[in-house]
């Protein structure tokens, strides 16, 4: 696959069917995986694939409560702006995010594989995040949806040490990665413009150039 | 570019020459960053484009202390140890990537461009890192080298806040990422195996394959 056909259609795809996800092409995402750069090349990560169902069933209702203290905590507010006004661009985007991720949370034990990605507690999130992100993308060439989830292991630290076996509390679950074959189709996901998020030489000053519309797929 | 052979070989290139990167290149560099999945797609991100020799000459001395700083603090004890056993794998990496960081602080002000990354205060790292990732990505692509660091926003918050005339206390410099055209060659980092850093259903569980070789190229 190009890169920039990963780069701009690999969006979190979360509705997936049960189908396994062979060997092999699991060797190939977490292949990628670790050629990420951490800093000092330290690689201060460990990756722990989760596909047991009974552990899946284990970790499950934590997921379902750490999803509904989201809606009821961080995304209270935005959920409650987005119903009652739901036809606004913005709220369109918040409720599919919300109808996604409680897909999620209610088929937990139906997707075929998790991936759980641990940092040493000395290194930062530019030690483990590009790594999870590469998988994702070596994914997206393999045709696997996947979506990153952080909220998990910061909700349920203790239960997702004990259930996966982690040895020393140094070792920080940064995120999930849930992966399958996914239901829905590849697309170029909506965003903000360039032109909006980004300036040159200070928090205002004119970027230079304009990038109104997404510029993959190259129009010939 | 091919997604595998940008995943395999986009490692940090600091040692870059000073010419310019053209604003085409630079759209197609951002414009891949914004794609990236961001937590509840919140987009929390601003990114600021530095190329303003004025600007990159009052950066300059605090990138220098912050490294300055790194090999005295939380890097003290690895380099120590490298420079006792600089022969060995690791301290061969270490001492490699302090040559390379302390070029680029030494020649802060010759790189022709970096991208600040900032992130609002109540979103994750999981929001803004694999957007900055994707920018080397993109830039990979375009034979543009790059490193990404977060040690100038971590040690410096007020000046770089100050410099780059960030409004608000909520938004934070997640990173710092250096771009430029690369004196060295691109090839397939350093890493240990994944063997070595995965494991299945728990923290030592058998992995079920064995990745003993980068996978990419591709043998024929």
């Amino acid at each position: 696959m190009e890169l920039r056909e990963a780069l701009y259609t690999t969006r979190a795809m979360r509705r997936v069917r049960p189908d396994p996800i062979p060997d092999e092409v699991q060797a190939r995402i977490l292949d990628a995986a670790i050629r990420a750069p951490s800093g000092g090349n330290a690689q201060p990560w460990r990756f722990v694939l989760v596909d047991s169902p009974e552990l899946k069933a284990e970790l499950a209702p934590l997921y379902r409560a750490s999803i509904g203290a989201l809606w009821e905590g961080p995304y209270r507010e935005r959920l409650l702006r987005a119903k009652a006004d739901p036809d606004a661009a913005a709220s369109r985007s918040m409720l599919k995010v919300q109808r996604s991720a409680q897909w999620l949370a209610d088929h937990y034990e139906q997707v075929p594989l998790f991936l759980f990605c641990f940092v040493r507690g000395d290194a930062g999130a530019g030690s483990i995040y590009p790594a999870a992100w590469s998988a994702q993308l070596a994914a997206r060439a393999e045709g696997v949806g996947s979506s990153l989830t952080s909220v998990l292991g910061a909700s349920h630290p203790d239960d997702v040490r004990r259930l996966l076996g982690v040895p020393e509390e140094s070792w920080k679950n940064a995120c999930m990665v849930s992966f399958g074959y996914p239901t829905g189709r590849w697309a170029v996901a909506e965003r903000r413009p360039v032109d909006e998020v980004a300036a040159r030489n200070g928090w205002v000053g004119p970027l230079g150039f304009s990038v109104p519309e997404p510029l993959w797929p190259i129009q010939g």
